[in-house]
């Protein structure tokens, strides 16, 4: 078996698809255009606010690593960012967040109103693309991925002070939440490669976002604000519960239990409370559990690359574990 | 050329294809299914919330119309009404409201957020159901539609206070919101027809949408709070500007045109601010004129008919022009 790399950049992992990437960026703009001036200034924001590209990029390599080159790859990694959007669009909406990235949001700029159309706008758009491309196999995958995305997003309404969450229920969460479009951008990547190719770049997406949501719940339990640009402690302040606490929960005290509880029933807890919470989870192991957690989940992408052949792509997606499992914003 | 039947009651047009609105209730039942007992339990309340089937209906019978029996015509019926679905919770989502169709709406009984979420899973489900039918026509014709409707839903809030909001600007976003989902229904019941029944059935429907909400517009000056469930005046209470006032504001006076001014400026106008300007409004025959507009539209319909040859489901479609016409709900 292949060991992951000690470490690696995000430049690192993007390297082979450096030129795709800035493909990708044209694409985008060319998806979401509209001959309508306010979706335009909506538009502009959007751009503003866009990120690293890291689902395009795990499209393109996953692409690239098959060997068999789709000349419609940049187009559907392009159709993944948008939808991508689409998504962080609507859960600023549900959330009534104000910033997203630093940036102020959607919501924030216009109003709650505007994040709801907008992102039905850009959902649209990338099924109108998709229908372009006359493709029913990127539409079957994508269609079955975004629904899993909402069932995710309903999951998560439920997931809140819920102390009854338990490991399944964050599993289903985090898997239809983040991993799903994250499998779905492998497996376009690789719709015209061998099954056994596509479904290990499925699984791959799979397995590597179950590490990319465990390290991100995980940075709100030991994130440097500074780093991460959300302060500490940010999902039990609204009351979400992840995995550090699902796991040292059973090894509470009463009294621990009891301080968990009145957080929960807080609206507006306290910093001091939070962090309680949080010296109670790091006491009983929470951290560690997480981190074996997503550990065995990177061994079982690392796995599934080998179902590729050798190349400086597949050498990219194997960088990526680390860097996702390593990173720290 | 025919004329359109004097009037029609709903039953004489969902008369030809009764036996399919059932099969349709049960499609939708099926589309919509969820393993996920908390979207179920929303799943119940959206079932109770069902209307009158109108665009299912009018699906079924242009699929009738044409003579080439569609096999999939009961499913797509149900992904149409899916459709609708999904742009009403999202609109009640948008616009805080608490009730439709005399029910309380996802908003009230659940969230804000659940609302969001649960228009993303239906539409969601409509794209995965015509992926399933392996039909890229139908999801070509819908997707189009969709993202017409958001851009008409963003006209809509652009359509607030505005006195220099236009006709033409009108028009823009009656035929976005309202007459492409009534247009993609009939077309789609039409896919396996000539080319030539197929634009006209589109057709046909575009003009009967622009029939349906310039009817709606309407009512909301003069129709009866019993039988709307709306009271007289809402669109002016929530400072939308539609075709009566629109077509009346060029002979307003200046005094009466502070009037409007004022009561675009006011948050929450009083019924006598109300009255005032829907008074105004009838005195310069602002009501005349967007009756006649509707009434062009209903010709425009009926003319389009005459593409399809003889039948019960064309006897049917011509009804529904009177029946939308001239209907108090």
């Amino acid at each position: 078996m292949t060991t992951p790399a000690a470490s690696a950049s995000l430049a690192d992992v993007q390297a082979p698809v450096r030129p795709g990437l800035e493909q990708v960026r044209g694409e985008i703009r060319r998806l979401i255009e509209a001959d309508f001036p306010f979706i335009s200034e909506v538009n502009g924001h959007l751009l503003q606010m866009q990120g690293k590209l890291f689902r395009p990029t795990m499209l393109l390599l996953a692409n690239e690593a098959t060997g068999v080159r789709d000349p419609r790859a940049v187009t559907f990694a392009g159709v993944i960012e948008l939808i991508h959007l689409a998504t962080l669009v609507h859960d600023d909406a549900v959330d009534h967040s104000v910033l997203r990235r630093g940036m102020p949001t959607i919501n924030a700029l216009f109003s709650h109103q505007v994040s709801v159309i907008m992102g039905d706008y850009l959902y649209s758009r990338a099924v109108i693309e998709l229908v372009r491309q006359q493709d029913l196999e990127a539409l079957g995958v994508l269609s079955r991925v975004t629904n899993e995305m909402t069932m995710g997003e309903m999951r998560q309404l439920l997931a809140h002070d819920g102390l009854e969450f338990d490991e399944p229920a964050y599993d289903l969460l985090i898997r239809s939440k983040t991993a799903s479009l994250l499998s779905g951008a492998c497996e376009v990547g690789a719709l015209r490669a061998t099954p056994a190719q596509r479904e290990g770049l499925r699984h791959f997406g799979d397995q590597l976002g179950m590490v990319f949501q465990i390290t991100d719940d995980l940075l709100d339990y030991v994130g440097e604000e500074v780093e991460t640009g959300k302060p500490v402690g940010g999902d039990l302040r609204e009351h979400k519960v992840t995995l550090p606490l699902i796991a040292a929960l059973p090894r509470f005290s009463a009294a621990e239990r009891a301080e968990v509880k009145g957080l929960m029933a807080d609206p507006a807890p306290s910093d001091e409370r939070i962090q309680g919470v949080i010296q109670a989870v790091m006491r009983h192991g929470g951290l560690e559990y997480a981190r074996a957690r997503a550990e065995r989940h990177a061994e079982q992408a690392d796995r599934a690359l080998d179902a590729l052949p050798p190349s400086a792509a597949r050498d990219a997606l194997r960088a990526s574990i680390p860097y996702v499992l390593e990173r720290r914003s």
